[in-house]
């Protein structure tokens, strides 16, 4: 399977004709959206959304990964095998948060370019032929070079800030629910949020924080838009405290 | 074939985890969105829009319907088989209008669970394999129940009142074009609608109803939108009435 | 393979009910959503896009391109086999540009209806199953009239206007770029735009034009939405002229 992640968003030509490659050159692998309106440009977002979002795909899947602001410029192109799945995209950042999380990481530099190279659309012209290939199992050897390193930008381990809001107004964090006790209160935007398991229990009208089924701590209210409500948007940050913490009075 | 039947909207992780499932887990059949964006939340709107939609599917496709503000708090789920076609979710009343007007219907209650059930994302986690078995043509024994019936709320024959507005403006409603005839006034936000057979033969500018390709009263206005014109929205009532009434001179 | 050209819009139960005839119809056949947003009943911006976002479409795909504002009045249906590629839909001059610019062209009426043909989804129930018996390969006697002519609207040459807004808010022209020598200005909504080869070397905030990756001129800015900031839509006219000109001074 070849899983899209993109900030092309879900209109315009750009994911059909990067799906059209797909199809003539992986004939037969089953191609997939699997997030393909990450927030515009904006890398760092897209890296933390990665392993979670791709951790329910099966093993071998190969996650074609677009967020590609400098698209054009000189940054080097990488194919890389973390833990059991393969993650195409450009040397910007964007898969340096899977490959530091992976316990087993192979780096392939793709040395390869295709006949006509677009300055544009690296997308289709690009990655879409490289996952392609190694959806269909080709050897790697004569077109990636192997012992790169992935760039990793000076980013934490986590990261605290709205990275994705849905189209329910539901507010995705960067942060990881299994590192946040569920007695912790989350802050953001001047809201303090409790934990809440569902949102069939969450009292209506009053935003609450949960673990989402991508293990993200993700803010919600039950039957409306905490976005809209509480005035988030990508970026916003998020303060993690303690329940009795003086704050909370 | 799986039809997926939805109100995750296009945009994005949702559509795309539920399709990396079933193209995992039913290699080989063909998944097609066939109304991913319905109302959010509203299993009113969407329990009559679902016979009307599904009905040009062949037989034996198999609509995976996933309308569930409930999800993680107690309801079953359900594989429904009304005359040719499966019917698989959540028994909160989305299958109900559908079950209702089939003049053969087999219910089965789903009482497998998967071994990893996330709270929030049983369309993922469970309708979605479910759906994936069900089009694979496995067996039901061994892992649901027969002779369940389909929770019934008390809604009436037909839903007098837009369940859907489309990208053009149109406004969709939950009324049989069949039971209207053609030269009844359809009344909706003030405006009485008159019949027209299609757009190129409706004067511009006045808003009308038809039948449209699914069966359904629809309102609409040439060239325009309709919603953006009366200032129509999911749940305007409709009332259907008669040219020559009073309330028409 | 086949290829959606459409101004359905990616919401809503349209794409997903031609989808499933496709599928059915042609089972096996990979389809794509090329471009599912065109602006809506507009043919003439539809026309000029077609030739340029189908040119990177392996040979002998199948376009099946539906914009059709006047759905259920009278005109054919056509089947334009454009150098290596299929195109159809309906004969309102939306297949007319890519017809007239291509080296051999061979038009087909198709003289074939379905049993139940509704009034207002030809993409549904006529130009879907066209498409797939294409797709499959079938011969066209029988069910299709040879040597008939594509209707040509008096359009000229290109389309010096705006035809699509991207999801970035960039704006694409009906201009192809290989006619516009890249020290020519191009003025759109009271801005003088250079040419500048890709975002990354452009001055930020300073719109620009540069050939787009399917050869079109298309007026942008960096990292942010050009359409907001000039306020351009479809429509707006563009003007091409030498940067030495007196205007420029």
């Amino acid at each position: 399977m070849i899983a899209i992640f993109t900030d092309f968003g879900v209109r315009g030509p750009y994911l059909g004709q990067m799906k059209a490659v797909l199809h003539d050159q992986a004939p037969g692998v089953p191609v997939v959206d699997l997030f393909p309106d990450l927030p515009p440009f904006d890398v760092q977002s897209a890296a933390y959304l990665l392993p979670a979002y791709s951790q329910t795909l099966s093993d071998q899947a190969v996650c074609l990964c677009v967020v590609d602001p400098g698209v054009g410029t000189e940054r080097r192109a990488l194919a890389v095998h973390a833990d059991r799945r393969w993650y195409i995209g450009p040397d910007n950042g964007l898969l340096s948060i899977v490959a530091r999380r992976a316990e087993h990481v192979r780096v392939h530099e793709v040395t390869w370019r295709p006949e006509t190279l677009s300055a544009s659309f690296h997308g289709r012209d690009l990655f879409a032929p490289v996952a392609a290939r190694v959806a269909r199992g080709d050897a790697l050897s004569g077109w990636t070079a192997e012992s790169a390193v992935v760039a990793e930008p000076d980013w934490p381990e986590d990261l605290a800030a709205i990275a994705y809001i849905d189209c329910y107004g539901n507010a995705i964090s960067g942060l990881r629910a299994a590192a946040v006790p569920r007695h912790s209160v989350v802050e953001v935007a001047g809201c303090r949020c409790r934990h809440q398991r569902v949102f069939g229990e969450a009292p209506p009208g009053t935003p609450f924080w949960y673990g989402n089924s991508n293990g993200l701590v993700e803010i919600a209210v039950a039957g409306g838009s905490v976005a809209a409500r509480l005035g988030l948007g990508v970026g916003t940050p998020l303060l993690v405290g303690d329940r009795s913490s003086p704050a909370d009075s």
